[in-house]
């Protein structure tokens, strides 16, 4: 009989948030009345930026027509959009980064975890705890782990932890690693790391021939002006990174699909342990041979995001949600709790009261305020008895959420 | 230094389209007024039907208001389409497959090669040669081979010649294999595979408890009514088959992007060489981890393809490159070659004249007629002497590249 992918079997059993998902139901099974506001995945509320949506209605018009219907586009993504990533986000920010340097794709969460194929089993990896679960769970499925601890801890990855002590920044491994994955904004803890913080990762990397995967999604957050937007604007990051960014958060893009990657053609990897090999061509390879390339219309949509008008749309999505943010993050510490994040991200991290565990204030914030939120201890061992929640929601809920969390705390 | 997959040495150079595409180039720079006909690459040319298109826009349109707005939508894809699927392509087939079994995607392509990871490396794989590269590629970058030889076969790959002596529908391997690509109808040489050989491959997999991997792209193309469309078609296929099938040529979404993958809950794979795990579960984990769904009005496109009118735009859609396929079949056997395919498929295989090689026979067709189609043999050894001509193309220029064809050969 085929064999499946044994790795497979050490995978903790709910994904995260199908597991929220599935506590969420049971009780509106039970509470059929109850006014449930949701905290709790990092997903958009609010409609897409009228110049996308007018974008996108002409690309489809133009696949209405024959003269300017397309078929396969570039698996690597169309030069006008990978143009205007160019400009608008690396450019204009002083990072070089060149427009084949961009692989368009449908979604970070994808990229994140294909980028492992171009990399042998071997390497040792560092992860951030706590930390966005697929990072940990992809690693589990390519073999890089052994099995996982009470913790969730996985045998094989180097874990560093961030806390409250730290400010959320993890310290650089003691051990040499190869692979270190950083998220800044971070996802959960709202975190940003500053430019000499950035700069000693970049230094770590580069004496110790490591590679960052560096995920940028959120950057669009960021307003304190002094925090970097990309890797690529620390110097040497060009030798040592990868990044990551998105359309999902930035414009709504979460069911639209649209992303992209930056691998500097600079970036190498050794093949049999010695010769260098550009990372680029390898997930060129991996890429055109295994994708085909994002929606026409869609890569449309996402150029728009560009335009004149589009930005200041996307600029006032994203101070919607950021206001959203400080609404919590001021609501919770009024409570007396402790909160992180929220400025330069859209989540806030916060302590659970009383040294309850995050599974504990999770059920009691559904049961007793009707709020979902993320338990800290999802994303990590660190994260137990830490607590997530998003700004992704309309005003009106944020305002009736905390109101509701005062009460109960 | 961070080790790469070292599997990805031993891929061959160029992926086939690409070295195409460089000896266009090429040409085309050193004749700029020439006239270029590409019948090549199986993209189509025609637009988008009405009632996509029309489902498209007014699924863009419920993008821009909040009250409508759709964020992350199910990763398996959302209920309607399944549904849709299920009701028109299996139960009006009298096929057994529920719409939980149905995993929407953004590409056959992805799919063929990431299914791959839910099983163990040490599988041995059967592949038709010829075949679609992608099958290949994807083993070997997975590691479940050796290096390639001359031909460009890879040492521990069971290959199963199709040619012209048994109508392109290869014999049953003689070895014990666990995973075995089919496709049908075939890319690239347009055969079919009639219920009785069908069954003789699922009674196969049975008995040797291997896993059929089933890609149905081209069944729209079926004209003979005593050709089956899906694999389930075949009692006893729900224990053994994967299919993939896609909206890429059935209705012209190469560059919009949907496809679907079918994995019934009684197919099972072995673990740890003893006990049995369904692969529905292990593609369901792989699927919400590594994939964030379709684009949601790219669902509603799709789902329009199954409305009364947008099935009859379809069906008339896949008829014209069916025409096209038959005036390239006749024009060829009227020129005296020998023509395969074309019938039940958008491609037309045909043995190149005089034993001329498959590359010389594309230089030749290029140089001398301006026509673009695909050397036999980037698909596999076996396809050395064989040329594919594909039918996606306008009346006009099937018609010229016909004519121009026949004046060389």
């Amino acid at each position: 009989m085929a064999r499946i992918n044994d790795h497979f079997r050490k995978l903790k059993a709910g994904y995260l948030f199908p597991e929220i998902g599935r506590r969420v139901e049971k009780f509106r099974d039970e509470n059929p009345g109850a006014d449930i506001i949701r905290l709790g995945i990092g997903d958009v509320t609010e409609p897409l930026p009228p110049a996308v949506v007018e974008a996108w209605h002409k690309a489809v018009d133009e696949m209405s027509v024959r003269a300017s219907f397309r078929g396969y586009g570039p698996e690597q993504g169309y030069d006008f959009l990978r143009q205007a990533i160019v400009e608008n986000d690396y450019r204009a920010r002083g990072a070089d980064v060149a427009a084949d340097e961009i692989f368009i794709s449908d979604g970070s969460k994808c990229d994140t975890g294909n980028i492992l194929e171009i990399f042998g089993t071997d390497n040792k990896v560092a992860i951030s705890d706590p930390v966005y679960p697929v990072y940990v769970d992809t690693n589990v499925m390519a073999g890089r782990t052994g099995t996982a601890d009470e913790s969730g801890r996985f045998a094989g990855l180097v874990y560093m932890p961030a806390t409250a002590a730290n400010h959320f920044v993890p310290a650089l491994p003691r051990e040499h690693v190869d692979l270190i994955y950083l998220c800044f904004p971070n996802n959960p803890t709202g975190a940003v790391a500053r430019r000499e913080e950035l700069s000693r990762w970049v230094d770590y990397a580069r004496s110790n021939h490591a590679v960052i995967l560096y995920d940028a999604a959120y950057e669009a957050f960021i307003t304190d002006p002094e925090i970097p937007h990309s890797i690529f604007e620390i110097p040497g990051a060009r030798e040592v990174a990868i990044e990551f960014r998105s359309f999902s958060k930035t414009a709504g893009f979460t069911g639209v699909r649209c992303a992209f990657t930056v691998i500097p053609k600079t970036l190498m990897g050794t093949a049999d342990g010695r010769e260098q090999v550009p990372l680029h061509t390898l997930w060129n390879r991996r890429h055109s041979t295994k994708f085909n390339g994002v929606s026409y219309p869609v890569q449309r949509a996402a150029e728009a995001v560009y335009s004149t008008a589009g930005k200041k749309q996307v600029r006032e999505l994203v101070e919607f949600y950021l206001g959203n943010a400080r609404l919590i993050r001021e609501g919770l510490e009024r409570a007396g709790l402790s909160a992180y994040g929220g400025i330069n991200a859209p989540y806030v991290w916060l302590k659970t009261p009383g040294g309850e565990s995050s599974w504990e204030f999770f059920d009691r914030l559904l049961t007793q305020a009707h709020v979902v939120g993320t338990p800290g201890s999802g994303f990590g061992a660190s994260g137990e008895g830490y607590f997530r929640l998003s700004a992704f929601s309309s005003r009106a809920n944020v305002e009736e959420a905390v109101a509701r969390l005062q009460k109960i705390v």
